[in-house]
């Protein structure tokens, strides 16, 4: 069987805690896309408490899309802690680019907690690489650049340590050694507000018991595409219900569906 | 007729201001299903306001889900000016014993604000407890231990002051002189992120308009098993579908259909 | 056409850029209805970048349904910015007069930061102008009092340096020279919790492209009546599932049909 779909069972057999310091606008997005592949979330950000949560969870998710001071100091905190204990934390450096502060924030995590997967759009991912001519408004990438030469200019600064992705119409995923793209999806998801953030947490759920991160980061954003072109089949009303049939689909995904569908090339 | 019907009925004419302090990832569908069952929801935590909203309100929430220390002491702040004004109010411990930041939270909690009804799931309650071998991960039930046992004890430590349940496929509420079992429930309801914050939502709604709070406990948990069995009874696509499906049979439960269909055993 | 189809057309093709500082439970929803219309929303708070994230973005809104001491600053701090650089914000002043501080902070916002447009319920406006007998319920307007009233007392404190605007069956919406009215709607709309919260971001969504903000916003809640009211067209099992019809209305909003339901009455 393709290993995506072992992983995939081993996160509905395991149930994995994924600790998330998230936005507060995909929070439940989130918690639910978590909840619907069959692991556990967890939101909690008080600095008291992120450093012990952590260490319960298989792992984690720090996404910066409403940052504040205090979240940033929290999400260091926990990232340490994840790392010294080898609980893989995936970044989602939501809207970085787009002001100063969310930039800086964005490298400074980079440095201070050597995440396991790096996700972001075009513009984002090629924002962190010093890519020029990628362009953000707000949260949406408006020139993505070329995804692989930001995933590969960003993998090189970071020294080949972490797994970066690039989502899009086709998602690039690197580690240095391989780089696989992801060819499913439909054109619907972006459509869905959250649709970017609950990525993030799929790709915490899949590393969570697989330590591939590599492989488990595309498997898990073949995971999205596929279930979001089952999701397509049927008519839908338009986004909002799209990703309620999203979601659900997410929930039945059949292992050997998710086998025969998944379009994932790796070199 | 039953008399959780005739709550419902009363919380309907009424529309008591239910005011919560809850966390960021389910306030949206804590303030949907307070809407549901017909009663106002208002979210407020600044320091600055929470007295005078309480003041303004039939009864309130307090759930710990994403804690933070400016949030605890709003949390105190509110809850004991809803004491002095025999406003009840609903504690909801999320992820009491997951770290030593919520345990001692939800223990400060409960000796400074006296809450009307303590709510939560086995681990929670057992944490509170005292019981021995219960277990969460985040915020979730691992091993419930048994629900009365933990009941029993959290109500002895309690000196009797407070309604305490204890959430799961048996529902089990008591007061020190009575002990309520509840039946009703669907195994789609835990499937849905938010489910255990909204039915606290509700466990404010019902003794926000009935001074006896194990019956309105009790009744309002009742209200949301018979809504979740109704919800069922139609094919949906998964949990997404089923919380759409739950919080419009909620909105449209049938006083007559709801007294048919309750099974609360009263000891 | 009608200047409303026109406006919405705008939005579409323009795709601009909506910044909000709102609350923490209808963010998600916010989001989303600013997605469904065709704009983009951005949400950020931090004292450290709203005000560059505003500058890059067409429109702003204000909303101050869970108020904070710190948001309160960058709420002023953004607002300031938006109005050095011409950017129209609308402030949403949810659940002013339910508390001094909200009221407090409403009335400082009006001065602090001169909004394009201020959009509120019968009793917040009501309030905000300071006509007696109004009266709210957390942030539920209970009585609205005279809506005209309202708005014209408002405009004049304001020396009509703004557009105001009253919801409710018949939206009111004036500028001093001229009033409109709003006949579109249905009854469901109301029962959705986040729904006022959402008509604020259409609000924002039409000045963002238009420089006449009287009509963009008496376009924008008539765009929310018009497929508020297709949306109710098909039965519905309640609120949760009107919610996402209406959603998916608004995203497929012909600009021929709206312009053939939209009824406003100018004077």
């Amino acid at each position: 069987m393709f290993r995506g779909a072992e992983i995939l069972e081993k996160v509905r057999r395991e149930r994995p805690l994924i600790h998330h310091i998230t936005n507060i606008v995909t929070c439940g997005d989130c918690a639910t896309i978590t909840s619907s592949i069959g692991a556990l979330p967890v939101m909690a950000y008080a600095l008291e408490e992120v450093e012990e949560m952590v260490q319960a969870a298989s792992a984690a998710v720090i996404n910066i899309g409403t940052l504040l001071p205090d979240r940033l100091e929290a999400m260091i905190k926990m990232g340490k802690k994840a790392g010294e204990n080898g609980i893989p934390v995936v970044l989602d450096p939501v809207g970085a680019g787009a002001t100063a502060y969310r930039s800086k924030a964005a490298l400074r995590l980079l440095k201070a907690i050597e995440p396991a997967i790096i996700k972001g759009n075009g513009a984002e991912i090629g924002f962190l690489a010093g890519v020029k001519g990628v362009k953000i408004s707000g949260i949406q990438s408006i020139d993505a650049g070329d995804p692989l030469e930001s995933v590969k200019r960003l993998l090189s600064a970071l020294d080949y340590r972490a797994v970066v992705a690039v989502t899009g119409p086709v998602d690039v995923i690197a580690d240095g050694k391989r780089v696989a793209r992801v060819f499913n999806g439909h054109s619907f998801l972006p459509l869905v507000v959250g649709s970017g953030c609950m990525s993030a947490s799929l790709m915490a759920a899949f590393p969570a018991v697989e330590k591939d991160y590599f492989l488990a980061a595309a498997a898990a954003l073949a995971a999205m595409g596929v279930a979001g072109e089952i999701a397509a089949e049927k008519e839908v009303t338009g986004p909002a219900e799209y990703k309620v049939r999203f979601l659900d689909t997410l929930f039945h995904l059949n292992p050997q569906e998710f086998s025969s569908r998944a379009r994932i090339e790796i070199r």
